[in-house]
């Protein structure tokens, strides 16, 4: 059994230690968070102990850490446990400047510890399996990829300004997307925005819809547009052309019902909360961690995709702000080897 | 926590141990089954006991059984278990013979045991939203039900032939889902059956292919049709029609992918297997015993429920036999009060 | 060009005298009706001429004749026209009563004029190509099929009054669907029915609701549904199950329009009326009888499909009466050779 | 009857030409093609004659001209009819030039005569409801618009080298479609394409895959995908986000019939040929001019229409070009009044 300490005892957190816990694979050993009371109920369900940071990283039958706290502090949670040779599982994003991205990863690789970034929507059954098919060239050499990320409803502003900024804190995730179906790394990026949702968006000098086209080196094309509102729901899909056909992969609901009256045929709306929407896709990215953590694997999610969907972030931010295409090379100084 | 003893730990016994451990409210004590070793393997995984019958209803610890052994011991084990005090959650059928279900209908009686008979398909979370909107009124008052109820494959000769037959075995649940449906209890049953699967289905007097047609008193109708083969997965669909509209539930898929090519658009077939398909509603019909149990509530689906679908059951066996009709009440002695 | 005299001015001659002049390869060169105004307003727009029976029999130019006249005078008109040697496409059906329908096709054998019954949804795009399909092996060999078929409303109780009843005159489609589609002759027939739209159809001892189990001699299975009333408009929907799949084929909508909303995801009802519904339908057909007719092949749809799909109706109605299953063999003498 | 003279007797020219004899309300009087052989033709088909320009502009019977002839031979024809009088109908593009088409709006203006340009797609069913739906306002205040173009396959390069290129040629209709649902002007539009499907696209200058993103004064924003390539057929999707809802249009499919079986569940890919995906919509376009000049109404698509649509194409020409988002006022000196 692996024994994890979990740093975060949030919404986030407490879905991943019942993943811990029902891999059987493993085991919740600590939980570390600064509300005692969330660490303390988090704890009990699982059989875990609550306590710091530092016990928890030099109790030798440590064998992974998740980190689940807020963002800020991710990267120092990271060094130290890479220092620790713990294996780290690390929410998306490490941090959002680069340089202590980088300053991260330098920590990693020196303590030689395997480290994985939480980009769960890869481990979503469907997308995980258009991908597969792309891969099994279902569909030949991809050509464009479109990805409609829409959110449910605005963040509390007080989240948002903490949060990076829409490329940073959302499309970050479809950034990764991009990456991982396009088969190429992007090498340009063009991103526009706008506040249509809310006006106290833009009083905080953040965005609320977005619409980006990236290219990579051979011509590949990838479109994403999000939003932060979607009265029907949480959007989440994925269309991929390939030079033999298309692959599309879209919302889940709550139930097959239809019913047909003498007004329209409806259905059930996509499923509207990220942790439904996604709870197989967390389970999953968990399991693939303790498997590739066990079996000494490659980890599925390494920390060059962690900094390199941020860099892709960073691009898309810059091209906000100057209104024009950026060059991915100008960025955080190459992909951060 | 309700403290359970399980008889059965095979292949649905697996479900239900694992669902009353996941359900947070009840524990697994004791786990009996003819096949030690079986019992062992869940007994351990679920901290619980290996033990015998009597052991088991003799622990004034046991608040409730569960039983999912082979059919032709529920009938003892309900009658046990009644005489014991203890709650009683048993798999269907009760029994294939409506005098022994009479008895330990009886029994029950006589104990003031709460018992539930696992008709797992009410608690699917896409026909329980398509019941509820019928109650709701969202079609009317209901005029037709059509019920698609086709196994993926045959199961093996061995099981059929102390199956009951496919009215007893297969059809019973979508006996109970027309009855739950209908809201009026069917009067007539007209079925009739085929051996177009397998003939050595016929050489042991069953039929693998069936139709049945159901009246109630007020002229509603419903249509039944089952196979014991469906080359693209298990396909469970319910469709009801009222004065105001039509409802449908269907099949799930286990992903949202979709592939355009030259050749065709295509999507996934049904989840194949009956324990994923109906995964949820096993979760949820066993949360909602535990409920009932703990808040002495009454049980969702009740012992004349267990019957009146072995009933129908029997009337179209009958039907069959005579190709004709079977008024319901010529059955077994009307509802069994 | 093939000269047509068409019988029937109403609503569906209105339909047919469109196909034949849009065919290109047809002419509408007399209209006869009773109604005297629509049978001058049709022959304007298609350049025809209005005349009587006899006289539109007498003319050598008349290549075929189209029968779209109310039911009751079919029997005469295909008579009439066999004995002046046209070709004849005759509406459904070509009488209520089959010792009529057996006098007709005697009259049509003797002047060995080809005939063509107007079964339309053979035609449809849809079902035509489900069909082919079977044919064609893609879900093997065929096991059950179901049929729904849902009328959007009540026609007024003048016109069922006269209608034959519902299986003669609504189940017929469906009773020729069967058959097309089963590959094999139903022999037996139960049939039940139901007052469940309008007290008044019970009055003229008619029903609105049905359903129909029929058996072929191998076991295959077919079932039909039908109701005189569909709130969400025209339902028609055909299923197949063979040994190696399912085919269904359903509703037309008329536009491709989804909306997600706070409150679901909605799509168009089905085409509410039948004209539009089966639009493609009644031009394919009509172009397959022009065609049949000029290049002497043999006729898609011929009497004898017209004859049996009747027998079916008659069984079923005897079934309704009896309360009991109807050997097809029993009615009307046997397949009218 | 409107008495129409049609230049071009192609495949556009013959759909025209059905569509003014089919619609009841005009007539085809002239037909002018350099191919004497197809105007031949299809005069005779229509009860037409075949002529010159210039008799055919000088015909004081001729209401109004359908331009369907070859792209360089649209501007002198819409000059010419304009100066006689006639009321035009004339195909995308009036001219690849922006400064001809000023020409020609000059013309057109000081001769007071009407002049549609035929920018199909609004008139297709499931387009034009969807629009009618925005306007009703189902989903609110529009904010995103998403256009995914994909032809199905590649036309003749001959074709290709006088097409303009793919935004003037292809998307051209894909701009029209994004002022119409957008609701506002686009004001910046950035453009981005490759050469994914064919080199020898790449060696004439052109390419053949591209995406766009635009935006509104007031922040809209807007994208459209496009390939020259879809193996699955002709795909053509809409997508409209507003701050209620989302509407959605997309393909059409020849029949509804789905297959499942061990493989997959398969459904039809989308209609294949713009012809027939958009046989609805030209008839209803025609019906809209015909319409429109007999009771003098405004033109359902404007001069300024045809005119900005070209504009969008030439901005997006030169982002192309330039690599940056291009000023929509930049370009050709405003909105050409």
């Amino acid at each position: 059994m692996l024994q994890f300490a979990q740093f975060g005892a949030g919404r986030i957190g407490t879905i991943h230690a019942g993943n811990i816990t029902a891999s059987g694979a493993a085991a919740l050993r600590y939980v570390v968070d600064v509300d005692r009371k969330a660490a303390t109920a988090l704890a009990r369900r699982h059989g875990a102990k609550v306590t710091d940071t530092a016990t928890a990283l030099a109790d030798p039958e440590v064998d992974a850490v998740l980190i689940a706290s807020s963002t800020d502090t991710h990267a120092d949670l990271v060094i130290a446990a890479a220092r620790a040779g713990k294996a780290i599982f690390c929410e998306k994003p490490i941090d959002l400047s680069l340089a202590r991205v980088d300053a991260c990863l330098a920590a990693v690789r020196k303590a030689r510890v395997p480290i994985m970034v939480g980009f769960n929507r890869r481990f979503d059954p469907s997308f995980a399996a258009l991908q597969g098919r792309i891969a099994a060239g279902d569909i030949g050499v991809v050509e464009q990829v479109i990805i409609s990320s829409r959110d449910p409803g605005l963040p509390p502003l007080g989240y948002l300004k903490v949060s990076g900024g829409q490329f940073r804190d959302m499309t970050i995730h479809d950034f990764d997307m991009a990456r991982w179906l396009l088969g190429e790394e992007p090498v340009e990026v063009y991103a526009t925005g706008s506040v249509l949702v809310d006006p106290a968006v833009g009083r905080i000098g953040d965005i609320d819809s977005a619409m980006v086209v990236m290219r990579t080196r051979s011509g590949r094309l990838c479109h994403i547009n999000n939003s932060r509102r979607a009265s029907y729901g949480y959007d989440q899909r994925i269309e991929v052309h390939g030079s033999k056909g298309r692959l599309m992969a879209g919302n889940r609901v709550p139930t097959t019902v239809e019913l047909a009256d003498g007004a329209a045929v409806s259905t059930d709306k996509p499923l509207h909360f990220f942790l439904e929407r996604y709870a197989e896709a967390y389970r999953f990215e968990l399991a693939a961690f303790i498997e590739a953590v066990r079996m000494r694997k490659r980890m599925p999610v390494g920390p060059a995709d962690g900094r390199q969907a941020l860099v892709l972030a960073e691009a898309a931010l810059r091209s906000l702000r100057t209104r024009r295409p950026v060059r991915v090379s100008t960025i955080g100084g190459g992909r951060g080897r």
